[in-house]
């Protein structure tokens, strides 16, 4: 059973994810956010110091469910290079939800963003992702799908490419097919190193 | 020799970045640049209708400088597979500009990225890079040193490896030695659809 304090947390960060979609990050104040969760000002800062704190809970959950799917992904999949091209399927669900979440993120860095805290609460989850894909990676090659490759140097491409297609995904929807383009670039990628083991 | 319309019109333009990269976009007003620049408004609104105006400008040039260094290296180098690890080499320095203009793009994005028709002056450019590197990878597979892939999805791929990579680097500075790893992933890259041309 949930406590009634998590759940007033719980409610706040539902609020604001509201508000920011439907006002943006800028115009939103405590005080919108409060109403709309219907509790008091005191209860919002007993549960966030800031709106900015508001904001970096909520980003740490899209990217945690991101992180969770992931995770998955590598779990079921027979082999590394085949988990990689399930989790390129992911691609038009990941750039919907960033496409949605553009124009509050921007105007969250751009108020933001010079904030050495919040600097670090926004390299932190994109840390962890790196060292994931290491993780795969060194798995790639332990299991001889892979070649021995750098696995760092291969993860930091990886990310690169799952990065810059979401970039322009989000500044270009209509340019390419993105989610097909990932695959097909995915493809060529793992071509240069992938590594059909012995006896197949 | 430049006419004193044309010589007006670079000192705007040499204002306009002092300020922007001293100030920030935002704190910038066109009373400022006029200052700097020692133009009177009327000369300034002679040149440009608005302060985005200048900024687009001022991105039109930055990209073209770049261009200009892609299409020399593609020149000079004997192939394609060749030219783009030449380009690579342009990354320290492509890292370097973008970090300076990180903060100024990101306040003239979040004032300006509403707006369809700068939308659109954003967009622009960066299809001529993808455009550009389609008929890169055209040429490759023509001289044989690329597998028949399809163009405009390598070519994709190229950009979002170099895009995704930029934002890291400018994300994450420290995180990794940027320009080693952009060689290494397009070695890798190159590695999945490169070519031995025959006789060799």
């Amino acid at each position: 059973m949930r406590g009634r304090s998590e759940e007033t947390r719980e409610r706040i960060l539902a609020a604001a994810e509201e508000c920011f979609a439907r006002y943006g990050y800028e115009a939103t104040g405590v005080a919108e956010i409060c109403e709309r969760a219907g509790v008091s000002k005191g209860a919002f800062f007993h549960h966030f110091p800031t709106k900015q704190a508001v904001f970096l809970e909520l980003l740490e959950r899209w990217l945690a469910t991101l992180e969770g799917q992931l995770e998955k992904s590598r779990l079921s999949a027979p082999s590394v290079p085949e988990a990689l091209l399930q989790m390129a399927d992911m691609a038009l669900q990941v750039i919907e939800m960033a496409r949605e979440r553009f124009f509050i993120f921007l105007e969250f860095l751009n108020q933001a963003v010079r904030d050495p805290r919040v600097w670090e609460a926004i390299i932190t989850p994109y840390r962890r992702f790196r060292k994931f894909f290491t993780r795969m990676v060194e798995a790639g090659i332990a299991e001889g799908t892979l070649q021995p490759v750098e696995p760092e140097a291969f993860a930091n491409a990886l990310l690169s490419l799952a990065l810059g297609l979401l970039v322009q995904a989000v500044m270009d929807p209509d340019g390419a097919d993105w989610s097909a383009t990932l695959h097909q670039s995915l493809q060529m990628f793992l071509g240069g190193v992938q590594r059909v083991p012995e006896g197949r």
